[in-house]
């Protein structure tokens, strides 16, 4: 056997800012040089951001990419860091392009480079490319043919990037050909509620396959709707974890590894085999430093515990909101604070994120807000010390009604518009991003308003269902008097308990509550995960359970209301379908289960 | 030479209305019977309309198409019309579905159908799969391997579908082989400015290389965003046109053709072939009537006159206007007249689909509004006879003005939505749809507010930037007086002279002019449109001969506008990118073009 020490750099990159990810490159692979690695290894596409969309087929971006890489590379060297082997996503292209009808323009790499000795040592790309959910890969990307096996320290590592994990054949069928000591999989994988577990039995079964320890990198962070969650995890060949990174973090994951000796006849060369996948996949092998180390004595591992499910969630909401509010350029949000769950939540996620300082919160009650609303939504804003407003909007209500003769729908509606009317002001008056307070129970019903209460920058609650929103109230309550990088440290209770209790309304016209118009969310909430996550036809939702009306009802209220989750703001993603680019449906449909 | 006269049906279906589209074919089928057709086809995914999106993974929406297909087979021979043969487009599975990691749930396919004497006779599916622009087949569709190839009347007629003929290798590169008559292929392909002639050519070179004649049925109508203009035509096996249908209509092509007859001594059955892309294709014959029809007199042939450009571009978005109010079951729209050019060209083109008679518009005068606007706009809607009223703003801005202290962009921006707030309002109560006025010299630039001339529920000019908007409504006043089915028969030029020829102004403060903001259009819109269209970037650019100064600051406005141009309605596609699922990019997006 030979010793490695290996560091996983799990850190967050931007997409685009190609400078400020180069500099963390730099800055974490110090921090692993600092830490005595051998190998320290960053995410897909790490230098370019995740997902790069179709910049990637833009060739000033691709060219500046590869630039990019090449100057890191040198930098690396100059900064005494040329002997640390990197392993880091880029994006590329093929140095000699070959034409290709029907294939994106420029042909376009989702990429890996070694960098060492301040010159890119070798260069692969993915071969499988995910085309569904959020991916749109066989788009913007061609397919990589090429496994690389580099020699560090007498152990030959083999990497490959993020699907390739995830699909049979291709370069880690072939690693086990190989022969590799050890698997390194750069990756960026979003998070999604119960995922955590299939990516661990994963990585156990793809050790297990390549007959090697494996090391998974990951991403960290927001970027639009997707929340990377770390969570990188070393293997042992037989699958067991050796050392995990805790979750929605930065992190620097190094770790010891017992690997075994590459075998010393085979030198440098490109070997093609057959990838099992209709394809052929090349080994192409490097040394860096054929012979394994004298013994060292190793570092004492970490293996993080994992969180409850909904800390969890809790964690990807706040940490996709700071994110995308950070990234964005904004510095403060604004939002409606109406005294019901929804806002009270989004606030309290707001607050977590960049601290209630930051965080300004209009009341705007009207003819029909209750006096417990307004002096709830007080309360809330005391507890947390945020900046608040009343604009009580009957005037503007009359104002319009002066020249309008509105009813029904189209008098709700209009409040529901002049609020958001106010927060677009705020916002514009003062470079505050908006916050929305929609809930998924409310999108996949179409039960909001268009330019109304879906108005905003960010839904950070997007993907949350309405059974959801009162317990992650209720969990956060709970969290009272803890501290983390994801919890502002609130000594008492964020949220006045009347405000989860209360019974849910929009307060549009007197006394109006969502039972009214939908049905409850005990059994509405279920159906509409079935509906919408599981893509179950109404036969199939009837079959599993659910009251065949209800079943008619939802599915109607779902299927209507498609143009209106479109003009909805980006929230982050935790669930299969969040009404985001993973469930893309006409408009015009007239399509309708039976 | 055999004989054979095709009927090409060039017809609008629509996404998920499988009874209609079925009824329509049984409709057109019979016109086709009653022109002594002997074979009739129907446009690529004729039976579920196209696209299809996210549908395609719903197993009840696969299992809805497969049974109307059958019971479309079956009703045809009831109706007395099983002896001719019809070949339409659906959405169908494999009788085995085998697993596929990777690929799309219950393995869709982009489908192609033999209907004959009550049974459906040979399927196959689209073997090129298009994931580039608008198109995202990869996600939901996996590849058909089959070319269809069916003796009718002594000809053997080879089916393909839209991108097969699009990609080299595949079905139509074994056409050849087959020894074919008659290349059939069906297609749903949308309209793009200048794309006709890159149609004809590739038909004229596929049916060179195929050796025989080629017959190109296209669908025609709005979906969405797309507009599918029709143009199918008919080519012999040295290229050159034998018969053309109309653009923008549902028209019936009907051909008598001389194909070589198909050699007797082959018989039904399968070879597979290599492909010369990499796959086997199976060749499948079937023999519906194996000998020539005797000498029959031939029918003159008609080959439809090409529109001119703007004439072109003119139906597009009236078509796809009148789909998508139609097919989205409204009757009426309303929509704000500003007395700009903007506003101006959307009532016309929504007097030209709907009726002016359907067409509300509301005059929304403010504080900033110069004499002459509200003049002008009246002006237009006695032209053109439509519904007006007239809702003065002042009062609503006062009453938020009350509250709230806004200058600059805030106020302007507050104006802007305070008018959507009452053209909302109407369309809440009266049903109407809301038409969108912005063309896409603002869309790339941002120069609109959110919320505000923003808002609504389509945006016939979304895809037209400035000067084209001046060059079709100039266009469109010289029609006066002629009639058409894209063309309401006004008598004098619907759109007043003073309306055209006055200087751009958004007037939400005073003396405002669009450049004050922007750069001249006449330099503005042809960098954009190597910006947006092209993806050139700065360099290239400037290369091309643009102001580097005028790039720079293009470029920084365009991707600043990103999220703004996310929530705008959608709108008839007419040239590469119209900032609709053809341009995807992220929001989240530090990349600066240096």
């Amino acid at each position: 056997m030979a010793q490695l020490r290996i560091a996983l750099a799990q850190v967050n990159s931007t997409v685009g800012d190609l400078d400020g990810n180069a500099d963390r490159i730099a800055a974490w692979t110090r921090r692993a040089a600092d830490a005595g690695a051998h190998l320290v290894a960053f995410p897909e596409m790490m230098l370019t951001g995740y997902p790069v969309e179709d910049l990637a087929l833009r060739a000033s971006f691709v060219a500046a990419s590869r630039s990019a890489l090449e100057r890191l590379a040198r930098r690396l060297a100059d900064e005494g860091l040329g002997d640390l082997p990197v392993v880091t996503g880029h994006l590329d292209r093929p140095s000699v392009a070959a034409a290709g009808s029907g294939r994106p323009g420029g042909l376009p790499l989702n990429a890996a480079a070694w960098l060492h000795g301040g010159e890119v040592l070798v260069r692969s790309a993915k071969h499988h490319l995910p085309n569904y959910g959020v991916f749109d890969e066989y788009r913007i990307f061609v397919r990589g043919d090429r496994l690389p096996v580099v020699r560090v320290h007498g152990v030959d590592v083999a990497t490959v990037i993020c699907e390739d994990l995830w699909q049979d054949g291709g370069p880690v069928g072939v690693t086990n050909t190989a022969g590799a000591g050890l698997l390194l999989a750069i990756n960026a994988s979003p998070y999604e509620r119960d995922k955590d577990d299939a990516r661990l039995g994963l990585c156990a079964e793809r050790a297990r396959e390549a007959g090697c320890a494996l090391a998974y990198v990951n991403m960290v962070g927001g970027q639009d709707e997707l929340v990377f969650d770390g969570d990188s995890v070393i293997v042992g060949p037989d699958g067991n974890p050796l050392a995990r990174a805790p979750r929605f973090a930065e992190h620097l994951l190094v770790a010891d590894l017992a690997l075994p000796a590459a075998d010393p006849s085979t030198g440098p060369g490109r070997t093609p085999v057959d990838a099992q996948d209709g394809t052929t996949i090349t080994i192409d092998r490097h040394v860096l430093s054929p012979g394994p180390l004298p013994a060292y004595p190793v570092l004492p591992q970490t293996v993080a515990e994992p969180l409850d499910d909904i800390a969890e969630v809790y964690a990807a909401l706040v940490l996709g909101t700071r994110d995308y509010v950070r990234k964005n350029g904004f510095r403060s949000v604004v939002l409606g604070l109406s005294g019901g769950i929804d806002s009270a939540l989004v606030a309290t996620i707001a607050s977590d994120a960049i601290g209630p300082e930051n965080v300004h919160a209009v009341l705007l009650p009207s003819r029909y807000s209750s006096e417990g609303s307004v002096v709830d939504a007080e309360e809330l804003v005391k507890r947390q010390g945020l900046n608040s407003r009343i604009v009580p909007i009957a005037d503007m209500v009359e104002a319009f009604e002066k020249h309008l003769d509105l009813r029904g729908l189209a008098e709700e509606n209009l409040q529901a518009r002049i609020r958001a009317n106010v927060w677009m002001a705020l916002s514009n008056e003062h470079g505050h991003l908006v916050l929305t307070g929609g809930n998924k129970s409310e999108l996949a019903t179409g039960y909001s308003t268009l330019y109304g209460d879906s108005a905003g920058g960010f839904g950070p609650i997007k993907d949350v269902f309405k059974l959801t929103v009162w317990e992650l109230a209720r969990w956060r309550n709970a969290q009272a008097g803890t501290d983390g990088p994801l919890l502002h440290p609130f000594a008492h209770e964020p949220i006045p308990v009347a405000i989860i209790e209360k019974e849910p309304s929009a307060e549009l016209r007197p006394g109006q509550r969502d039972r009214d118009t939908l049905p409850e969310y005990t059994v509405l909430d279920p159906v509409l995960t079935d509906y919408v996550e599981r893509d179950m036809g109404r036969d199939a939702l009837v079959a599993a359970g659910h009251d065949p009306a209800l079943v008619e009802r939802a599915i109607r209220l779902v299927d209507l209301a498609e143009y209106k989750r479109r003009q909805y703001p980006p929230g982050p993603k935790i669930t299969p379908k969040n009404f985001g680019r993973d469930r893309r449906l006409p408009i015009t449909n007239a399509w309708r289960e039976k």
